[in-house]
């Protein structure tokens, strides 16, 4: 199941809105296919396993997510474990999507073959977070990025900002594009720093700007031709660029609630919150945040703007506690990831 | 000689003013001896080491630091090992003292001892970064010690700070505590959270209160019995506690390269500073700070006292960048550490 998890991550980028998905076949404890699923419409990790086989006929699969049981862009992956007449089904977790959950289960113990749920079932749900929220919740998966000192501060005091990270840490942000379906940023953002939020690694995300009141300049770099980009507004405007129209908050500002749930209806899966100050603070104030990514450089600051403004906390026994939280070195920065 | 620095950390929070040493003695490639120095007036590790061989004559010494050539509290280990006709001495570094510094190199190779020096020399420096700080500059090693949230808060809005860090983290300070000579802490801390600063592993360094105009209440827990206590300040006024009258600097307060000075001179070799903001900012401010522990607990506050004020820092590039940079997990927390 370790190696069905590893191929899985191949698709990493490219599946969505389809969840990530490996799978390897074994006869007499020896590995004879593997398969991932590299996206939509094409063909799953299940069928490209078996189809790699030389004799899948009386062998188990290993799968990272429960097999299909309906007709999307392709036809049934537990037809085809039938077809082929496999032994044994081994799967690391249930898929959630209401049109399988449990049905393929049910399915391929009806033709009379073996199944086991559960093999390394944490790790498979932490492989597809994004797929798992969204299909069950509609809305995207949502991670907050942000480039800090050890004090906490995202710009200095003339909100200068750029290379506050180490190359490392920004080419990670790069490949970290490449997998998420958006990357947000503010309007205060646009105006000051003039992002491209391209991906140098792989494919580009939708690139989102919230602009509660249209006033993104027309020669902003985020409107180039070099991806895709949404402007989410509260004024309805004639406008060149798309734009997604929501809701206002109290103070007047996007509705970020309503922003994701537009978002989860245009299939974003995941979403990367990437700034300023003023989005971090909303999407942390208002508890829409499923996991944040500090890229802290060893540096004091003390001077200058702070990640994170007032979210309302009083007390510490009120903070917001990170949970699962895991750390590694990139480059000369120290990477904290950790869940809400 | 991995092992007579391992040896000569058992020395920790005992040897001061004298610098850690460990010692082994090397037989056939054998060790047959080993030492550690436990504090002052106490034997050095070297003549432990050769009291504890079976046969020293002809073997090879391994030892942290250039052994002495002068008369202390107790005789030169070199007369000892001339003594013992040892054949071979290997140090990882030479004794900055003045009193040693080569000269006991100088004196085995005048008897006919073969000396190499240099072996794991970073280690052995790192080891005894206080007594080199203190021999050479005659000045306290200054370590500022932290407790933070993600977003480099060290209290609340009520500035309530109490179990920022995890237990662990708790626990890892009271053993800091002991390893060093003097742990400071500004009025203003003394006057919000009462601390003891005391040190439950071990023993208690001296507690020092920047004091700049004699604000404690003599009930103030810090001037308890449990431990000994000294207020710097800048007025003369008599006084039922131990104090060093200090200058003042621009601001009215402590001066604190003179406070060091008097540390330096009181033969303390490292002070923990452990808050306040005030504190922080001002060691941090004047660049008197050696090294930063920064125990951060994976929270988000928001609101709060940040760890460090305005310290005069207007752009990115003259940030205080650490360097030596290393981290590793205490229960919940993190612990960053990394030099000025």
């Amino acid at each position: 199941m370790r190696e069905a998890l590893r191929l899985a991550k191949y698709g990493r980028g490219k599946t969505s809105p389809n969840p990530l998905v490996g799978a390897v076949v074994v006869r007499n404890n020896r590995i004879i296919g593997r398969g991932c699923h590299r996206g939509p419409g094409k063909p799953h990790a299940e069928v490209i396993a078996i189809d790699s086989s030389a004799k899948p006929k009386g062998s188990t699969l290993y799968v990272t997510l429960e097999p299909c049981v309906h007709y999307g862009r392709t036809p049934p992956c537990v037809d085809k474990i039938i077809e082929e007449e496999l032994k044994k089904v081994i799967i690391s977790v249930i898929d959630p999507n209401p049109c399988v959950s449990g049905k393929g289960i049910e399915k391929l113990k009806g033709a009379g073959i073996s199944v086991e749920c559960g093999l390394l079932e944490k790790e498979a749900k932490r492989l597809n977070e994004f797929y798992f929220k969204h299909i069950t919740t509609k809305l995207p998966f949502v991670i907050l990025k942000v480039a800090l000192t050890l004090d906490g501060k995202i710009a200095d005091a003339n909100r200068e900002s750029k290379w506050i990270s180490c190359e490392a840490s920004r080419k990670f942000t790069h490949r970290l594009r490449s997998e998420v379906d958006g990357v947000v940023v503010g309007i205060e953002t646009v105006l000051k720093d003039d992002p491209n939020l391209t991906s140098r690694a792989k494919r580009n995300p939708l690139r989102i700007v919230l602009d509660s009141n249209l006033r993104i300049p027309p020669n902003a770099k985020i409107l180039n031709e070099e991806a895709k980009t949404v402007i989410v507004t509260t004024v309805k405007k004639k406008s060149d660029h798309q734009t997604w129209v929501v809701g206002k908050n109290r103070q007047g500002r996007v509705n970020l609630s309503e922003f994701l749930k537009v978002a989860g209806k245009f299939s974003l899966n995941s979403i990367l919150v990437e700034g300023g100050a003023e989005v971090f603070t909303s999407f942390l104030k208002e508890r829409l945040v499923d996991k944040v990514l500090l890229f802290i450089s060893p540096k004091i600051l003390a001077n200058g703007l702070p990640f994170v403004k007032n979210i309302g906390i009083e007390h510490l026994k009120d903070a917001i506690n990170l949970t699962k939280v895991s750390y590694k070195r990139i480059g000369k920065d120290l990477l904290i990831e950790g869940y809400l």
